[in-house]
Order: C-alpha cells, then sequence, then structure tokens
C-alpha cells in the first residue's frame, strides 16, 4: 500500500495511490495518516477496502510528509562504506546516530530552502524507515516486525554547519526544508527486502548518487535494533538509514554545493521520487509537515 | 504564573501554583497546557483569572512534564567554562548543540531508569527554556520576547554512550527518562534576570554541583537567537541551556555514577525542585510526557 497526505501545507488530507498510479482520497476511512494508523491492524483496515470504492482525487495535488506527528526524526551517519571513504571519515564500527530538528520536515516536491549565507549545503538520497509499533531493546530478529513502512528521504545537510562550528552534526541537519520525505509511505508488503533497492540522485539531471541499500555496513533490522537501545522508538518515527557515495562534499576535484536554483530529483525503486527546487533565504520558511 | 501539569502519566490535567504554594485546577480554562497556550496574550488569558477563582486540588499530586507536546528538546553542551574545565574538553568558541529524544521526556519526580547495563548514567542540573512564540533568525536583542518562561531540567546522560560509542552525543541524552522536565513552568514575569538563578544538585542529599546561571558562556538570549539560526524554535520547544560543576563524570579521585536507588535532588533558584530516585532497568518504561 502506498499512503500519502495531499493538499495544501498544514491541511493535508489522507490518501493512497492505488495501482494504476492514481491518487484516491482516504478521508472516509481515517481523519489523517497518523502515528496511531501505522500498526499492522490498523493498516490492514485500510487494506481491507478496496481502492476503488475510493474517491479518485483529480488534478495535481502537492503532497505532504506523508506521516502526519512525527515525534522523532532520526538519522544514521556512514552507513554505507564507499560514502564514508568519500567522506575521509573511518567505518564506523557501530551505527552514528543523530537527530534532525522535526521542523526540516518536508513534502517531496516542497523547495528547499538554503539558509541565509549559506554556502555549503548537500545532497544526501536515503531510504527512510517508518516505525509502526514501539520498539525498545528489540533484536535484530524481531526489529523488522516493528517496521510499517518505508520512504524516500533526502538528508539535506549543510556541512559548514555540521562540521566546522563545534558540537554535533545536529547543526547542519536540521535547517527549516532540510528533511523532504516522501512522496509516499509504502507499506512493508510491498518491500519484502528493504537491503536490496536501488537510490540514485540527480542535480539539474546529472546523476549524482547511485547505489544499492545491499551495501549498507549496517541493514535496517540492525538499525531499528540498535536505535531502541538508546530511545524507545515510537509509531511515526522516521529513521534515515545513511547515504551512498555521490554528495557534493566529495567530488573531485573540488566540492560541489547547492545554490538558488538548482533542481534536486531522486528516488528508491519501489518508493518514488522527490524532485526539489533550490531557493535562497528569503524570509520565513513555511512549515511544511 | 506557575503553570503544571498534574495526573497520572498520560492523563495529565492542567493547574497553577497560587501565592500560597497550592496547586489549583486550570482544567476550566484550558484543556492542557500546550504550545498554543504559551502565546503571550493566551498567557494574559490564564493571568487575568484570580487563582483564588479556581479550584483546589487537595493531596498529593504526581506532577508531569509542565507543557504537553513538545515538540524539540534541545541542548546546549559545555556551557558553563568550570564543567569545560571538569570535562578536560576545551571552552567552546560558539554553542555546542544537540537533541534530547522526546522520549526522554518525564515528570519532576518520576524514576530515572538506568539503560540495561549501564555504568556511566550522570546527572546535570540545567536552566531551561520554553519557547513561547515561533523564532527564527531573532537578535539576541528581541530574543527573549520569544520565551515563555523558564523551568528546570535534569539532563541525564549516560557518558559511555554519549562519548565512546562513535557519533553525536545524541545516543547518550535521549534514554527514557532521561529528561526530566519540572515542576513548573514559571513565566517570564516572574524571572525577570534569567542570568542570575543559583542552581544545585544533590546525590543522596550530597551537594554535587552548585552554581550560577551568571557564569554561563553563552547567555539564554545569546543561546534562543544562535539555536534559531539553525532551525526554527516553535512554540513548546525547550533548550536546557548547560549545566555548571559537579557532575559525576569530573569528579576526584574517580568518576561518580548513578547506581539503583541513588536520590538526585535539584532545584534553580524560583523554578522549584525535583526529586528522581534512580532505579534499575527491569522492562518497558512507562512513557511519562
Amino acid at each position: 500500500m502506498k499512503l500519502v497526505r495531499f493538499g495544501n501545507p498544514g491541511a493535508e488530507r489522507p490518501g493512497l495511490i492505488d495501482d494504476q498510479g492514481r491518487l484516491r482520497d482516504l478521508s472516509s476511512l481515517v481523519a489523517d495518516v497518523t502515528p496511531a494508523n501505522l500498526s499492522p491492524s490498523a493498516l490492514e483496515q485500510i487494506a481491507a477496502v478496496s481502492p476503488s470504492k475510493l474517491p479518485l482525487v483529480v488534478g495535481e495535488r502537492r503532497l505532504g510528509v506523508p506521516i502526519a506527528g512525527v515525534g522523532k526524526f532520526i538519522a544514521i551517519g556512514l552507513n554505507y562504506g564507499d560514502h564514508a571513504a568519500e567522506a575521509n571519515l573511518p567505518i564506523p564500527s557501530e551505527p552514528i546516530v543523530f537527530q534532525k530538528a522535526i521542523t526540516s520536515l518536508s513534502g517531496p516536491t516542497d523547495p528547499v530552502v538554503l539558509p541565509k549565507r549559506s554556502k555549503k549545503s548537500d545532497w544526501e538520497v536515503e531510504l527512510g524507515i517508518v516505525i509502526g509499533t514501539r520498539a525498545s531493546y528489540v533484536e535484530p530478529s524481531d526489529a523488522l516486525a516493528h517496521v510499517a513502512g518505508y520512504c524516500v528521504v533526502n538528508d539535506v545537510s549543510e556541512r559548514e554547519y555540521q562540521m566546522e562550528r563545534g558540537g554535533t552534526w545536529d547543526k547542519g541537519k536540521g535547517c527549516d526544508s532540510f528533511g523532504p520525505v516522501g512522496p509516499w509511505l509504502v507499506t512493508t508488503d510491498e518491500i519484502r527486502n528493504p537491503q536490496a533497492l536501488e537510490l540514485w540522485l540527480d542535480i539539474n539531471g546529472q546523476r549524482m548518487q547511485q547505489g544499492n541499500t545491499r551495501t549498507m555496513i549496517f541493514d535496517c533490522a540492525e538499525i531499528v535494533s540498535y536505535v531502541s537501545r538508546f530511545m524507545t522508538l515510537m509509531p511515526g518515527d522516521i529513521i534515515a538509514t545513511g547515504t551512498p557515495p555521490g554528495v557534493g562534499m566529495g567530488k573531485k576535484p573540488a566540492p560541489i554545493y547547492l545554490k538558488p536554483g538548482d533542481v534536486m530529483t531522486l528516488g528508491i525503486e519501489g518508493l518514488g521520487t522527490q524532485r526539489q527546487q533550490v531557493h535562497e533565504w528569503s524570509g520565513v520558511v513555511e512549515q511544511r509537515p
């Protein structure tokens, strides 16, 4: 099942994408796609209704973050060995965990706004895990049972803020609009093996990142298990699982960073595509979760 | 005004503490103490009602986190020069920013539960800033106008997870129950100068930390301004502003860490006191926000 939230920022309604790729309105079944809708039984109730019975939504609609009320937006650093190499950082012996501010959450085609005077904003296509049921000290063998589904995340990162301003990475990871999520929350029945998904990212049509989740250092089950030893994972929490090689910071002969007008397109096999235009900062960034 | 939330975990009701220190039920005015209640106009509406008109709540009541629906739980590292020295870390040239998982939020007298097999859990009394109105790129001179009030925070920290497990500090800062907040949210009219508050923490009745917010490296206005350049601050966001000297990790001749049965008492001038008993991990930690 591909769940979405469609409509203007702050006024999204729940929907799903049917087998023909058409948007259907789920409002008659659920008020919104919320953490409470992500349990296996709640998802089964939605799946039990034939999409053909749901109203078709016609015309182009903006999509928002496919889950309302995300509590934690967690991310794993350097989880692809070849990306660690391009970043000149050692392969970690256990997962690197950080948090993106939830105010960075943004729809999959909303603009990415460069922070004021930012010079080193960069892209990172990542597989996102969406938690479906509470997870605390879960074993890797049980971990994926706590997952509701998967999504595309662009872990946009300001490298100067992340690495040259002291302290932890959080400073460069949580700027407003730095967390596009979606287009869809794809439930686990459609993604039997999250470790065999192609992922890619283009800047202005030029391929920058290309990888496959099979080269993760720590796989999704290990990540969920590991994080659940440090904090309880709740329904609706998102974990971005790290990025493959090809980020701007690692480009030779010189790094490449985002500039106003650039267009990022990115996607993951089975999980849809995102497209963001880069804007310069020009005042308040509208909240888009 | 001293706002509280009282009652069992997950079923708290709004209240305030009157001039005689008695608990009054605010349920007739607001459904809960939420981010929407923290704007100057919403706080004025509550303040306009004489506490003597509100029902007295008799008997001992558990207090919860004084704000429901906290979005971000941000913290500043090494913000007292003498604490940086005891931690053997250089005085930062700009604020160190990290995030505590919101699942660490806990009432002021709820137990602090050591993570499974944790050996290095430590205490940190801190002044907490509660944001009242949205703040993005605010100047220090305007920053405190965005603050609804202040509270006591115990930034409980697992030092091995924080510093010896790779990656960022977040891993050791966000364990369940590691973020006691309260007892009260004290509005800014009662705290004219947040940079002149005594703060202290005892373990089993023995003074461990003693300090004054006047020795902060970056003051509250600078902190709010600084963080607002990296992420938009929203009503209900909490910023813990760093801890004075005396944490367990810095004790001589050897570090002292929390063990089951220990009692932490801590407080800040004008903001009330907290008391937590330390428990060993024994299964699921109840969510207490």
